[in-house]
């Protein structure tokens, strides 16, 4: 184990006894009878992955003292409809590995990762039914009408390098920081408490979750596969324009700027990615989006200094420094 | 408008109202201020067809005096759901047309249809937890896995003559048959009431569920695309064996079925429906399976008869022969 990974295990050690209920609950919500079914959910249990937004349901209730005996199933449906967008998104990117396991369209086809996906969306959505409250029914499903509509506009803005940096951090948070919102203030909310904390902890959770992405967007430009433990690279082979090209193709010269709509569009090129950075002089882009994602940890980081003091507030404290510092 | 349609339009005439209200619902549900997701919401509503499902809903809690404010809600979730795997539906048939307007992933590309079955998805689920009742929710989406369910054993059991009727039907029974059932129970319980009468209305609905799917095959195998209003003969193209080619295949000699094999695996083949009809001797499997219908068919119409007199009943009974009866 890295010491990156190490040092994320810790920090969920005071909600140990959560994931591992969490673990049992999903596992349990995706057993189908089906032999054709289940060969497709044990793949994608080796998709889990680090579990984060999961983790931040139970830590935020630690935190806020909102703990009940449901929030491991909270937890649960969060990471379902996590892993459905994960098995999506390997239609939508053609990534090729992710995770260090081929991934569904690669084993099957996109048929069936569109079935796998919508399969993990009707199991999450029917166990948020069981629970005694309909909250988390109620803001999974719009979370998950944001998910949906910022990768749309995202695929709608591709190549697109007249966006501004407002119109691509909106859609970085609707694909990525609605999800960490909601589970942060699920975590101190459900069933139903205090508003006012659940809404501190959602924008707790939509800094988090925007810092997470941009430097998961700057790991795609500068990390290798081995390292970030899926393929990287594929924001440029798709037509992403992240917030790190974004900055540097609005400060670059004409000459340059060229180059990098061409690095994007030619055909047959090999390693857009790296070529992005050599000829693109991404140093500028890259460090502006790396200084975006630190406002954003310290603005998260003053949130979790107002929590009293617990175990699961000093993990919060870990997370936000991990978001900023994972190599994965 | 073909007399057909006039015959649907005339039963749907009691629950007109209901209609209405359903597709105003609907309309206002897939509304986003997003340019680009209300440009392809707005070229879904086109993909609308029969809304029979929908109308099911209407018309069975009419005939049970079940009707509440919320059913025109219920039934536009059953639409939406529908919707939902039709535009997924589209990325695993490939089919070229449907209904007569360009399907989703010709105009768009794969990963907007999923994207885009994912937002009505989660719009159909936000909207049933608005109602006062789980009863929806907990139901659909249930059904909604059982639907997922269908489509991933079809889907693995292409191209395999060894299945049993029984297995095929199931598939049907699964991936189509579950929504007509949802809906009637729904029109008939929702939000809570007599839950032996939701069972009876249930049964109903599977009947006539499992009959039209019935009848869809062998439509897709001996319809037109001019009449069917669909692209037809992709069954074949995508190696599904439906009842009709089953039954025939089972009855065939060595010599037909060992033709029956290569008219569906053969490369390049252009107009394998076509081929099957005539080569596979499908007279026999069309027969049984329009025979199964019809029994189908003939049980669900014993239930309609118990139902209290009412125009919503004649409707239903109407309903039934035009399952029969359909070319589209």
């Amino acid at each position: 184990m890295s010491s990156t990974r190490a040092w994320l295990t810790s920090l969920l050690a005071p909600v140990d006894d959560g994931l591992t209920r969490m673990r049992e609950i999903l596992g349990r919500q995706i057993e189908e009878p089906s032999a054709a079914v289940s060969d497709m959910t044990s793949h994608v249990e080796r998709f889990r992955g680090k579990q984060l937004r999961g983790a931040l349901v139970l830590l935020c209730g630690e935190a806020t003292g909102n703990t009940t005996d449901e929030h491991a199933a909270v937890a649960a449906i969060v990471e379902m409809i996590h892993l459905a967008t994960l098995v999506h998104d390997d239609i939508l990117d053609g990534a090729e590995v992710r995770r260090r396991v081929a991934c569904v369209n690669q084993r099957w086809d996109n048929q069936t990762a569109v079935l796998l996906g919508d399969f993990l969306y009707a199991r999450a959505f029917a166990l948020s039914t069981e629970l005694s409250s309909r909250l988390c029914s109620r803001i999974l499903s719009e979370t998950t009408r944001r998910l949906c509509v910022g990768e749309i506009e995202q695929a709608n803005r591709r190549y697109d390098f007249d966006m501004t940096q407002d119109e691509a951090e909106a859609i970085c948070g609707a694909k990525t920081a609605s999800l960490y919102a909601a589970a942060c203030e699920l975590g101190a909310r459900y069933p139903g408490g205090n508003e006012e904390v659940g809404r501190q902890m959602y924008d707790l959770g939509w800094q988090l979750g925007l810092a997470f992405q941009i430097a998961d967007d700057c790991l795609d430009l500068t990390g290798t596969t081995e390292e970030v433990g899926k393929s990287v690279g594929t924001d440029v082979e798709d037509g992403k324009i992240t917030l790190p090209v974004l900055v540097a193709y609005q400060r670059a010269s004409d000459d340059v700027r060229a180059r990098m709509r061409d690095i994007f569009t030619a055909p047959d090129l090999e390693d857009r990615a790296r070529l992005l950075v050599e000829q693109g002089h991404l140093g500028a882009g890259l460090e502006v989006a790396r200084l975006r994602a630190r406002t954003l940890v310290a603005q998260a980081s003053e949130r979790i200094a107002n929590l009293p003091e617990s175990p699961a507030r000093r993990s919060l404290e870990g997370i936000a420094e991990f978001v900023l510092e994972r190599s994965f």
